[in-house]
């Protein structure tokens, strides 16, 4: 947790986090400042000292300060007097900025740890001439263990009050798809709108975007809503054009954010319209009994790993294949389990084959458990995902509860 | 144009342009593959070959597909085992990764120039560790004057087309807020909602969100409408809570692009609701004057900073303070009078002081034309915009066409 960080930082032996990019759709930034409108800054903070924000227009100030830091506009290093040093070169001139802003934090050498979602290359150049003017420095290279995605790895009580009312209009948008294609006609099994014409999987998720928008979330990466062979091709976002079907299933994965890129959730239903064949209700109740013997067995320290390894243990004694017996099938139990969730959707703690052991449950852990089987040459894929959190007292909830019904009935049929 | 990147790799003696993250809200990698659902890649581009597509999931690969480029899994590469070799280093596993992609291109030695918005902390480490593999690579630092952004700085036929498109939809969008506007109740000078509350700015946000996602179109940045003295400042947002007023002057600036990341529109008008003072309609028309007399005044191969000093003049010369006779002032003409438009909302070319003599007006050019005053202490503030593009005829015109009304009429008042 943020509260964590100079702790962190003093044991890997950082001195300086510094943190590039908007104050939007920009994790690392957003972990400090929040959502606020500031598009080009900053962060900077010294082991031991009080970070500080700068921020690069004037224009931008107010929101700045929205953030709760020090803000320091980067007016104050000049920099059009700074370009005219570097005789034009913008790179020159904004290292030579970034050198003052740490001398004037008290840094004439040390470990730098940088971070941000900007634009590498511009990046790459700005801090290999900082390193050249700054020779006492060092860039630390930190790579999926780093400094902050240790602290992040565990969300405090603000984090994940927003990732639960994220949970809670994920939630309440599922429930108006599912009360949207009940209420819809059938004619020849086809799901028909008011105007006579089939309803089609693209204007679904259109419906499901203005649901989200009218909550002020946004959905970046998308919906996945796979239908027959689709649902069984777990990363299928599904066809816009495809018909919507009595007797089909549907994964029906969504993955919202907050509003400019903050807080996301993850929650999968798989949905049978009108009623569910004997396989797939057959597939569904394997996927259900290994997602509750799974969530049983969550333990706060347990390593996430193990989680994996019971859950292919569980459905390769059930009958079905898995990535633990066949690291390359492509039918039964074929991803991981799970994963964190936070200012990305996808984050650390990892469940799968690049988990180490510093991937556990702990206090403030909040992280998906999600367990499916696929089967693409019989058309069926079930998905059953919800996230969950680790409570102060060591107990384990979902951060919403939802149904868990197969069957979605259709009230015109 | 994209037509003309071998010739500018030749004249820059760029050996191959290597594009990192993924194909959404990623402007560089957009460029080439368009909006895929591909969450992690490589471009690769060796100048005169054609360029290759990596794709990190071999779930994506049909998305990787729907580029048109050529493909390949990065899976070829084994990571597993680079990642054994790398003993368990992430990023010198990546950068053995990166460097056998190049070498398999043909590439040993040679200048590389790297784009991409990704983690810059993750960018610089793989790509410094690249270098100390490949002694004979150079990074090359570009900044704003790069291959790629020389490029990108006209578009070709299909991109203007989508640009377009998305202007239609921005000043659709508009139309439906002002008959929003025009069609409320008024009480007291206030507009009134169907509930008898009183309306809101952030409500107007949000049915503007609404409409822009029916229309297929996202928001990310959000929407200037900023009334009384917000409009005076020139990046205020506006006031969510703020109650809309009978004769209060809004600006409205929106800016949303194409659904995961692509291409923007850029649209600002300035309403009165009901009537306007006449100390508002005089800025409108000065405003007015000065937006018709510059877009008269443009050029093919024009000087863009030419314009900004024609617009400083033609202001100072209806008594205005501009940042030409005092660049620290507020009041006046505070900023530049456009920029380009495309991937990003603003792109090169510049008009204000960034500006150079590379920033010219060219066949395929897409740039705004925003002139506007502010008097924050009178609470006044005027601006309007539009998008233009230099035709293949050197004709220069809007991508689409708005009525310029100042005064919004109110039906019920």
């Amino acid at each position: 947790m943020k509260a964590d960080l100079d702790r962190w930082m003093q044991e890997s032996q950082i001195d300086v986090i510094f943190v590039v990019g908007a104050a939007q759709h920009n994790p690392a930034m957003v972990y400090f400042t929040g959502r606020v409108h500031v598009s080009q800054a900053e962060f900077i903070k010294v082991v031991g000292k009080e970070p500080i924000l700068y921020y690069a227009s004037a224009m931008e100030r107010e929101e700045a300060a929205k953030s709760g830091l020090l803000t320091q506009s980067v007016d104050i290093y000049q920099p059009r007097r700074l370009l005219e040093e570097a005789k034009g070169d913008a790179i020159l001139a904004r290292a030579l900025r970034y050198q003052r802003m740490l001398q004037d934090s008290g840094i004439q050498k040390g470990r730098i740890a940088i971070y941000g979602m900007s634009e590498v290359g511009l990046a790459y150049s700005v801090f290999s001439k900082l390193c050249q003017l700054m020779p006492e420095i060092e860039i630390v290279s930190e790579a999926e263990h780093s400094v902050l995605g240790q602290v992040r790895l565990t969300k405090d009580k603000h984090e994940i009050q927003q990732i639960q009312r994220m949970g809670e209009i994920t939630t309440e948008v599922v429930g108006l798809t599912a009360d949207f294609l009940s209420a819809q006609k059938v004619r020849n099994g086809v799901l028909i709108k008011q105007n006579d014409e089939p309803l089609r999987i693209g204007e679904v998720k259109r419906q499901i975007n203005l649901w989200l928008a009218e909550r002020g979330a946004e959905n970046p990466h998308g919906t996945v809503f796979a239908m027959g062979r689709d649902a069984a091709i777990p990363h299928s976002a599904g066809d816009d054009q495809m018909i919507l079907e009595v007797g089909k299933t549907i994964v029906f994965d969504i993955f919202p954010c907050q509003e400019q890129g903050g807080y996301y959730y993850d929650f999968t239903r798989t949905w049978c319209l009108g009623y569910a064949p004997d396989d797939v209700q057959k597939l569904y109740e394997d996927v259900r009994t290994v997602y509750q013997t799974v969530v049983k067995a969550l333990q706060v320290n347990g390593q996430c790993s193990s989680y994996q390894k019971l859950a292919c243990d569980l459905f390769e004694g059930l009958g079905h294949p898995t990535i633990q017996s066949n690291p390359s099938t492509e039918e039964g139990y074929v991803h991981s389990l799970g994963h964190g969730v936070g200012l990305q959707i996808h984050e650390r703690p990892w469940f799968g084959a690049n988990a180490t052991e510093q991937d556990i449950l702990s206090v403030g852990s909040v992280f998906t458990i999600e367990p499916g089987l696929y089967y693409p040459n019989q058309n069926m894929g079930v998905r059953l995902e919800d996230t969950y959190t680790v409570k102060d007292d060591g107990s384990i909830q979902p951060l919403v509860e939802f149904p868990f019904d197969l069957v979605l009935p259709l009230k015109h049929s």
